[in-house]
C-alpha cells in the first residue's frame, strides 16, 4: 500500500473512516473524494493483495474470532490487571473495546476521523500507526481471567469487587504449578486478556495499544507478548510451520474442520456449568504458556537426540518409524527391542493415547525477545491452547509431560494465565454481556 | 508456502540444498528428486509469491547490502561481544560466517542438508526453522565496534586483543552521553553487529541464530532487538511507514537513487582516513539507539501538540504550513507572529538547515517488547542510521535534538551503539579481510 499521496482535506462522510479511505484507496488519490462509488470503485481496482474487504475476518457469529479462525502469522497477546472496583467504569469500558475493536477488523480508526479529525484540542482518539494499513485478517479474543472474579494467583485476598464471583465457571481457576517451571509474577495472569492475530504485525500491535489506551483508569497492561511466527496450522489449508527447535509444531493439531472433535474438546456445553455460569456456553477456555527454549544447548544436540526427544523426523514431522508427517504414530514398534518412539518422547507423551483421549486445540507463536543478559537469545514458544476444561485435558496432560518428557530439559516455562473465553457476540452484544447481565 | 509433503528421502546433490528444495519445489514432490532440470522446471511454476529467486537479494558488491537496500518489514539486529583473544579464531569464525551468510541470503541452510543430513550423531549444523521458507529478501550487514580495536565504553582497559589498533579508522568511537538519555549496557555496545532485514521475520531470527551458533566460543550474543515495522523508506518507490508516535517517519530520508547525496553523507571516501584505515573506504557508520517512547502520555497529547512537537502533519505528513509530504518545510512562515514551525519542532532541528548541511540515511524500525511492569508497553522506535562520519553528522545533530527537540519530553533513550561498516564484498572475500589482512 502507498500513503504518501494522502490528500489534507477529506470529505469524511459518516461510515467512511479516513483510515477506510486511506486503506482502500491507496496512491495518488485526488483531494476532495465525496461518494462511495467513488470509493467503492476504487477499492476493487487495488493490485496489491486485493480489497480491504478480502482481508476482514467477521467479528461476530457463534464463537469468537482468533480460536479457529485460519491462524494469522503474528501475535500481539496481552493481559490487563483491572484496577477499579467499579462494575459500571468496567462495563462501560468493555462497550467501548467492543465498538472499538469490531472497527479495528474492517481495517478502521477507533472512530471514524479519530486520528486527525476530533479537533486539533483534543486527544486523537486512535494513536493513528496502522492509518493506510488494510484490516490484514485481524481477529481480536478476549477471555477473563480468575481474578476478575475475586481471589487468584495474582491476590489471594482479593474481594469479589464485581459482584460475579457466582458467575465463575468451575473449570476457571489458577494452573497448579508444574515440575521445572520459573513462572515469573511479571509475565504471568492477569483479569482479561487480548488476543490479537493478524498478518501485519503493526495492525496488531496498534489494535492492543488503543484497548490499552481506550481502558485507561480501569485497566492497565500486566504483561504482553509478541509473537513473529505462528507455529499452529488451525486449518487444513495451511501448511505446518516451524518452531524454534526447528521441528514442524502442531502436525496433530485439531482443525476448523473437526468439528466433532471441536465440539468435544474445545467448546463449553450447557451441561458443563451450573446455570449462573451458562454465559460461557460456546465459550473455550485458553491457556498461555510462555515456554522459554534453551536453544543454544538445543543446538548442541545431535539429530539422533532431537528425533528422540520430539519423537519426529525433523525433516518431514513424520513419527519415528513412519514416513509421512500425517502418519499416526506406532507407539509399539520396536527396534532392538526398545520402542523407537521412547517412552520419553514428546509426542507419546502428548498423544490422547496417554491421556485418556484429551486433545487440546493449539494456536502457538514463536517468539524472540532479545538475549538474556548471559550471551543468550531470549527465544522460545509462546504457547496458547483452547480447551473445554483445562483442569480435564491441560493440566493432566501438562503434569505427565513436565515429569517425563525429555524435552523439558530443555523448557523453561516463565509465564503461565488462563482465561475464560466467552462465545461470540450477536449483533448488538458487548464483550462480557452476558457474564455482567445474566 | 508448504513444506507438509518433504519426502523422507531426497538425493542430495552438491549445489542443491534441502532447504532449497524444499523452497522451491514445494507441495507434493514425490520422493527421489535426481536433477537440477526438475527442480528449475518446479522453481518457475510457483504461484505463491515468485520463484525464490526473486526474493534474493545480492550478498557481494561494492557496498554491503541491507543499507540502501529498500527497507524490508522486519528487523533482527544483534551485537556481539567476542571473548576470545585469539585472532585466529576470530578470523576464522569470520570467514565461515561469511559462506554461512551468504547461503542464508540465498535461502539455504547453513550448509547443504544442515539440518538433517549431517549424520544422526552429529549436531545439525543448521537449526533447521527456516526449512521451506523463501529467501524473503534477507540481508546481512555486518560492522565493527570500537571495542574490537581496543578500549572501549564497555572496557576502558581492554588491550588490543587483535593487533588492529592502528586500523582503527578515525570516525569509529563510542558515542558521547546525551542529554536526557538513559543508556544501559545490556542494550548497548558490541564488538560486532550483524543487522538482518527480511521480509519473514523467522528468516531474520534464524540467520542470526545460526551466526550465534557458529560463533560459540568467539562471540557471545550481547544484546538483540527485533523490529516488526520499517519506519523507513530508503527507495523512491517506497511509501513512508508510521513510527509509533503514528506519524509518517523519514519522509526526508536519503533514497538509494540519490547518489550524490550518499556519495557526500554515508559513504566514507579514501581522504576520509590515514592508509591503514583505508579498509574502510566504500564503507559507513551504523549508529543504533533503542528509544522507548512514551506512548501513553504521547497518546494523551492534543493533535495540534502532537504536530508541533513533530513539525508535520499527522495525516498527510506535509510539513505545518504546506500541503504535500515532500514539500519542502518552510522555516520561515509565521502566524500571529510566531513560526507555524516551532523553534522546538523536530522537522526543524533535525533539518539540515539546522545541521551544517549534514544529513543521514536513517534505516529504522518500530518495536515493541511487551511491557515494562508499570502498566505500559515498552514501545518505540530501534533507530539506525548510516553516516559517513557519526562525528560529524549524527552526533551534532543528536546534541542539539536531545536539548532542544519538544519531542525528548516522550523519548527515553536506553540502548545505543556504533560500528564500522566494510564495503562490500568482492567474490572470494570474507567479512572483515580488509580489516585483518591489509
Amino acid at each position: 500500500m502507498a500513503v504518501s499521496e494522502e490528500p489534507t482535506e477529506i470529505s469524511t462522510k459518516p461510515g467512511v473512516s479516513r483510515r477506510t479511505v486511506l486503506g482502500a484507496a491507496g496512491v495518488g488519490i485526488a483531494a476532495g473524494i465525496a461518494g462511495g462509488a467513488a470509493l467503492g470503485a476504487t477499492v476493487s481496482g487495488r493490485g496489491d493483495g486485493g480489497a480491504s474487504s478480502d482481508q476482514i475476518v467477521g467479528f461476530r457469529g457463534d464463537r469468537q474470532a482468533g480460536i479457529v479462525t485460519e491462524a494469522q502469522d503474528r501475535l500481539h497477546f496481552a493481559a490487563f490487571d483491572v484496577i477499579t472496583d467499579s462494575r459500571e467504569a468496567l462495563v462501560d469500558m468493555l462497550k467501548k473495546w467492543t465498538v472499538a475493536a469490531e472497527r479495528f477488523t474492517r481495517g478502521e480508526e477507533t472512530e471514524d476521523g479519530g486520528a486527525l479529525e476530533l479537533g486539533d484540542y483534543h486527544p486523537p482518539t486512535d494513536t493513528g500507526e496502522a492509518l493506510g494499513l488494510k484490516p490484514a485478517h485481524l481477529t481480536l479474543t478476549i477471555g477473563f481471567g480468575p481474578g476478575l472474579f475475586g481471589p487468584s494467583m495474582v491476590d489471594p485476598a482479593r474481594k469479589d469487587r464485581f459482584g460475579i464471583a457466582n458467575r465463575k465457571p468451575a473449570a476457571l481457576a489458577d494452573l497448579p504449578i508444574f515440575a521445572k517451571e520459573k513462572i515469573e509474577p511479571g509475565r504471568s495472569y492477569g483479569d482479561i486478556c487480548i488476543q490479537a492475530c493478524a498478518d501485519d504485525p503493526q495492525v496488531a500491535v496498534h489494535a492492543i495499544r488503543n484497548l490499552a489506551r481506550i481502558g485507561v483508569g480501569v485497566v492497565s497492561v500486566r504483561w504482553s507478548q509478541l509473537g513473529f511466527g505462528r507455529t499452529s496450522a488451525t486449518t487444513r489449508g495451511q501448511d505446518t510451520p516451524r518452531n524454534m527447535f526447528g521441528f514442524k509444531d502442531g502436525t496433530a493439531n485439531i482443525r476448523a474442520e473437526d468439528t466433532d472433535t471441536l465440539d468435544k474438546w474445545v467448546w463449553v456445553a450447557d451441561s458443563d456449568n451450573p446455570p449462573a455460569a451458562q454465559w460461557m456456553t460456546g465459550g473455550t477456555y485458553l491457556v498461555a504458556r510462555r515456554i522459554r527454549m534453551d536453544i543454544e544447548p538445543w543446538d548442541r544436540a545431535n539429530l539422533l537426540e532431537q528425533e528422540n526427544i520430539v519423537g519426529r523426523l525433523k525433516g518431514s514431522g513424520a513419527p519415528l518409524g513412519k514416513e509421512g508427517e500425517f502418519d499416526d504414530p506406532d507407539f509399539q514398534i520396536t527396534s532392538y527391542g526398545a520402542p523407537i518412539i521412547p517412552a520419553t518422547a514428546h509426542v507419546r507423551l502428548a498423544h490422547p493415547d496417554a491421556n485418556n483421549g484429551a486433545q487440546i486445540l493449539r494456536r502457538g507463536y514463536n517468539f524472540t525477545d532479545g538475549s538474556d543478559g548471559f550471551g543468550h537469545l531470549d527465544a522460545g514458544l509462546f504457547f496458547i491452547a483452547f480447551n473445554r476444561d483445562t483442569f480435564k485435558q491441560f493440566v493432566p496432560m501438562q503434569h505427565q509431560l513436565s515429569r517425563k518428557d525429555a524435552m523439558t530439559e530443555y523448557l523453561i516455562p516463565n509465564g503461565s494465565a488462563v482465561f475464560a473465553v466467552p462465545p461470540g457476540l450477536k449483533p448488538g452484544e458487548y464483550w462480557g454481556q452476558h457474564l455482567f447481565e445474566g
